[in-house]
């Protein structure tokens, strides 16, 4: 194997072909083969979701955002899009020698006041200190257990036809944070859409019987993660450019810097698959939640067997999407 | 508050202080606050034990362990001193770009054969990679789910007259990685007791109903976990020099280096405070096992609230032994 690189950590093709050949490999049991964003596990009489991720973005504080809320956003989503009510949180926290401890507390306080909001708790934790220049400043892990209240949900659900409904505008937290780490500035501050997805999903959940499946796109954007949808279900997929909603400084940015929005990281939207009589209900319910305004129904499921994602464009044109490769924007999350 | 020092990461006093008056003040809830090395939660009809560590050692290779197998065996530990059985365990990698990609095979091997070992699956994980310079090499968190099969171990528990058992010589996981580091080698090559405690643990659980707590020495050696101990259970404790199993190598090693043996870390040692009347007992199941060789009892709970630990010296003193005060050895785990 060749060194490690920053596509190797971006979400897109070479982190699933290392987690592919190496870890999965390696590690290889039935729940981890799932690969899920959440392993669900039978604990007595109950199924729970148990899930990890590490947070290295850079800057730690960005605007809508920083690193300790979005560490527990993130993982209350992973849970959340497993069906699962996100009950108990874990801290790890490493640290460079010489941080300013007020900079501690700011990020403490807003995991603090996070966890509030999304209604979970923080059970136990760890913390490791570094010599200075041997890490940058704080990561945070947070691994999160739920309780699954709605099985069921799976690519194997998948059906052709079933539409792809996304839950409000895409990139805003990819922005936000690159902008305030290059200090660019686009006009209109970008905020970050970092937020508990919990709520949002749970009445999506109540009101329609007929979701299939549900992922948070995170790195390597809408683009991957219907990808990796495409690929579970073994089906194709096809979205039509103009209903992919992206805010106007979003588009912009883009413009100026030669980014795609399709593969930029959001932190508090949920890309739903559901069955196409569902699709109004689901987005009328999406709507009515400040946390889904802006949704859309982007696309549909194809009859295909491809595990394609195409995207049909504004200029009556069809092409495919690839997964991310190589590295977008590094440390985004 | 000031800014963070290797101190506060140490395991000792000033980590102590950091944690009660940041973490726990913000974060405070009943669970977190029994301070425990993993949390007891309520799923259904189960007790589980959930737990974090972040594991920053260097170097990542060192006699008898590494980065991956510590990271696995110590999150298993943290399981096993509470009572429980470790099932799944969660991985968080933060890898630093240009890591030789054999590096992270013979981590991720290590980790793989660690855990068929420790008898627990790897169900979910996380990737992520920074810039070369923002992290040294690779960290790696992993965070624990076991079934809680004996209720009952607390500080609470513990009573005047009580032993103090340590099942094994410590301070051999501090040698071990201090002296790869340095490049110093002390005649014999010392290994580190970085293993599994959970099938000892549970023979040991087996063979008593009188053991009222367990901890591992881990950070801040057996001194520091002594004193945690003696403030849970707001009684003093004395223990005999004499009595402290420490190897020839590892003795020798602290004095030239001007170490002290009681604040050096384990990595495969256990605690245990159970009533005296079982302390025969306890000491022949693990003198049974291979990872309990070497198992003393090494002191006894005292009758004054002081919550003190006082060491016997050889030489027929008497002192107060503290928590690691500052930092011996950063990045030992």
């Amino acid at each position: 194997m060749d060194r490690i690189t920053l596509g190797h950590g971006s979400g897109g093709r070479q982190m699933h072909k290392l987690i592919d050949s190496l870890f999965l490999k390696a590690f290889s049991n039935p729940i981890l083969n799932q690969k899920r964003d959440s392993a669900v596990l039978n604990i007595g009489n109950k199924k729970i979701a148990f899930t990890t991720d590490s947070y290295v973005v850079d800057p730690i504080f960005f605007p809508g955002g920083d690193i300790g809320s979005l560490a527990i956003y993130g993982t209350v989503n992973d849970l959340s899009v497993c069906g699962a009510r996100a009950l108990y949180i874990s801290v790890g926290a490493v640290i460079e020698e010489g941080l300013d401890g007020s900079v501690l507390e700011r990020i403490v306080r807003s995991m603090a006041e996070a966890a509030k909001k999304a209604g979970v708790r923080i059970v136990t934790g760890d913390t490791k200190v570094v010599e200075k220049g041997s890490c940058d400043r704080i990561f945070i892990n947070t691994s999160g257990i739920g309780e699954v209240y709605y099985e069921g949900l799976s690519t194997d659900k998948i059906a052709p036809g079933d539409s792809v409904i996304v839950s409000g505008p895409v990139g805003d937290h990819a922005i936000s944070v690159l902008s305030k780490r290059e200090g660019i500035e686009f006009g209109t501050i970008v905020r970050s859409d970092s937020a508990p997805l919990d709520k949002l999903i749970w009445k999506v959940l109540r009101s329609s019987k007929k979701v299939r499946f549900m992922r948070d796109p995170t790195r390597g954007g809408l683009a991957t993660t219907l990808n990796e949808i495409a690929l579970g279900a073994k089906s194709g997929i096809a979205i039509e450019e103009r209903d992919v909603p992206v805010r106007p400084p979003v588009r912009q940015a883009c413009e100026l810097l030669g980014l795609d929005p399709l593969y930029l990281a959001c932190e508090g939207r949920v890309i739903i698959i559901a069955a196409k009589e569902d699709g109004p209900r689901i987005l009328k319910t999406l709507g009515a939640d400040k946390a889904g305004r802006g949704a859309k129904i982007i696309g549909s499921v194809t009859g295909d067997r491809s595990a394609r994602v195409y995207l049909n464009t504004i200029a009556g044109g069809k092409r495919i999407i690839d997964m991310l490769s190589g590295e977008q924007l590094p440390r985004i999350c």
